[in-house]
């Protein structure tokens, strides 16, 4: 097999095709100098290395399988042109950056027609996990699958004994997946971002003291990569100045787009994925650093709330660990249904409990959370909420009441926590019997006759707002 | 001139055009019924019918004016192509459909190399607006708005003397500022949905008791035409029930796409509109029937804290007004916001104070606050964010206390206030000396080597996360 595109991400996934037994892993390069800087520093690899595209394809054993690793956008397309010009039907080739979905939909239609099989797969798990092992999200025909599964399997990270790769869905199914799963990790940081700042401003306790609370929560149910790295970060000194780090870092978070992809995705299916926006819409608030600067002197609560709420610093701490939780559950349950919009919009049989489990090794967000996730699916495939199965039930009961108390207490105390307090009215949105969306029904049928139902009859109605005020039946064609 | 279209819409901007003094407006419509229809219907328009495109672009008179009201989409497309083929260079077509921006831009740059006058042009007011005088937001070229002016100025609606008209920007300006105006709609809807909701939850007075208040609101800060209409809705009794109507219209509420619209650009843009988007998701959660049914079962607070804590109904009752009238301030600051933002993306003009002002009748979100907006730019031109206006800033201190109040009796009683509580976040974000970002940017270095930058020096920076843990000077190439 080959790879295409030789910057850290493909380097390390050559080196890890490579690591396999058998495996004799051809690479190439747009510039030679990547090419050459790989082999001599791997020489261990075996690679063969190969100058144009024709020696690439010459190179590997057909049908030849090839992973494409480049930047997202027209560079992916020109490769492809390439690959299609040497290649032959019955090959595979997998692109393997972040690619749009429906980028990936249109690229599999056009190389279809060729004879050529086109894979967009997400590669989650960063420099290492392509190394070691990713999560693994191929697309793509099930043709394809049969060569490419033993491959992937193989290079995948292992979960619990698993390899974390499945076969997702046809066309763009693997690279919607993977973005969803992008978003559900912009959600989670700013999540334990918001528990650490309720923290700190809650109790005085230091990044450092911050730190060995996180390190506790990996411990419990909480545990995944990203609580384990925050306790890292937040454990970190910075060696010039002898400050913990992350006050030494400025407080703009930067975002590559998949975050505010999944979120445009989400609102052309109707799923209502507010935690993630919230979490995108908090890293863009922090990068405006002149609107900042103009709303500084916006008045703040009378007095510290906090400083005269917190009495019992373990008890905050206990709440807003149950606060994380629960509202971990709903950005959880947010992606989910994105992924099942998303399958029912574009014809994918996706396996949600598989997707849970391909997501337990290799990636961002792995966490022990995901088995309950399978566990959910494995009991109800046909779930229409994550949130509402038993376990989660269960959890989201026990948590509520420290949830509700510290979203109260960031808003009377006046710090930010939109994540935690979008996942609650969600929440509450979600299990109330009644919703004044029949207001706003009624305020559209006033001004825009757009009509509304009614709950004791079938058809659509309109009030003669402008008139005498009486009913009609209607049509609706507003 | 003339009209393309004479569905509802059409057929009352046609009426509008032609009771003005000297005014003969030619009409067409695909089919023939509605123009036999609507010359029956109103001989005292003296409208032209045309029955082919030639015969339409004979009836103008040079340079000939058409405005186009036909439903946004492929349709838009076909009628231009027509009256492309028929005009003449230096004529102007206008669309008044509610077209989304980069069509716009695409359309105008097409028909401009014919010669002809492309004019993209947001109409706010529904039915009666177009009618007696809508809210016009016009693009195109400086050119066209010579002629278009004096005819848009005639039929536009007035507010204390000015026509709510005015030439926004080049190309797709129009049709972007309509999208946004929409979409700050969808939040101000929202938002009095949140808070008639509090109310009756939180005081147990009926719809039309509640009908009271709102109509006392609009004597007040808050005057406005949805406070206005929301009375008038809340007061509504079923005839065939003796019910409030809110109570038998089904409270799933609908969404033509604007909002959507709003928030998928704001993304792109890299603006925090989360007021805007909870209220798009608010109405999603609505719509999804078989999830809230599912959900019915969640867990909500052990006791009905809202009834314990309510003890001065009155008194929560102006909270909730005061809590409604900050987050009103921070929806329409995030529409300023998106608007700012665009105009520096696609090279526009765009005087935000002459928007606020052309607002102010006419459309959905008219309102005397807009006042307060066209002083906060006459005052300052190139403020970066509106509530940071000394109006909005005495506004925001006296209301703050009694908005996180709200917020945290919402979240405590198991109420959704998802737009009030955003709002309020997004508050306190903005203000806020530092953000939980520094952490998300040293998690993304840790995962991804995205590097960060340091408060106490230029450049970027990476830790050697894997390694020993010190510090290198990094390019930022993730």
């Amino acid at each position: 097999m080959g790879v295409v595109g030789l910057a850290v991400m493909g380097s390390n996934l050559a080196r890890n095709l490579a690591s396999r037994e058998g495996n004799t892993v051809a690479v190439f390069n747009r510039s030679r100098e990547k090419t050459d800087h790989l082999l001599q520093a791997h020489p261990e690899a075996g690679f063969v290395a190969a100058f144009s595209y024709e020696e690439f394809a010459a190179a590997l054993t057909t049908p030849r399988t090839a992973i494409i690793m480049v930047k997202a956008g027209r560079g992916t397309d020109a490769v492809i042109d390439e690959l299609v010009r040497v290649f032959e039907p019955g090959d595979i080739i997998v692109d393997g950056g972040n690619a749009l979905f429906s980028d990936t939909i249109r690229r599999e239609k056009a190389v279809r027609e060729t004879g050529i099989n086109f894979v967009g797969m997400g590669v989650s798990g960063g420099e290492e996990g392509a190394l070691l092992g990713p999560s693994l999200m191929p697309g793509g025909s099930d043709e394809s699958w049969v060569t490419l599964g033993p491959i992937l399997r193989s290079i995948a990270a292992i979960a619990e004994g698993e390899p974390c790769v499945t076969h997702v869905g046809r066309d763009g199914a693997g690279h919607f997946v993977k973005m969803i799963h992008n978003g559900i990790e912009y959600a989670d940081m700013q999540l334990i971002a918001e528990a650490y700042d309720l923290i700190r401003r809650g109790t005085g306790k230091s990044p450092a003291e911050i730190a060995d609370v996180f390190a506790e929560w990996n411990r419990g149910e909480l545990e995944s990569y990203l609580i384990e790295i925050t306790a890292e970060v937040l454990r970190q000194s910075d060696a010039a100045t002898g400050r913990p780090l992350v006050d030494v870092i400025v407080d703009q978070a930067g975002a590559k787009g998949t975050g505010a992809w999944t979120v445009q995705t989400a609102l052309d299916l109707g799923v209502p994925v507010s935690g993630i926006a919230e979490a995108v819409f908090a890293r863009s608030l922090s990068s405006h650093p002149e609107q900042r600067a103009a709303a500084a002197g916006l008045p703040g609560p009378a007095e510290d709330a906090v400083g005269t709420s917190v009495t019992d610093p373990d008890a905050f701490i206990e709440q807003v660990r149950l606060a994380l939780y629960a509202s971990k559950i709903v950005a959880y349950s947010q992606g989910f249904d994105a992924i099942r919009a998303g399958a029912a919009q574009y014809g994918w049989q996706i396996d949600l409990g598989a997707v849970s489990r391909i997501w337990r090794g290799g990636c961002i967000i792995r966490a022990q959370f995901l088995n309950r996730i399978a566990d959910a699916y494995a009991d109800a495939a046909d779930l229409s909420v994550l949130l509402s199965a038993p376990y989660f039930v269960e959890a989201l009961g026990r948590a509520q009441d420290s949830w509700r108390s510290i979203v109260a207490t960031a808003a009377t105390a006046g710090i930010p926590a939109p994540a935690f307090s979008s996942s609650l009215a969600y929440y509450d949105g979600l299990r109330a019997p009644r919703l004044p969306a029949a207001l706003i029904q009624g305020q559209r049928d006033f001004f825009g006759a757009h009509t509304y139902r009614r709950i004791d009859q079938d058809g659509t109605f309109h009030t003669l707002w402008s008139g005498d005020r009486s009913e009609t039946a209607a049509e609706d064609t507003h």
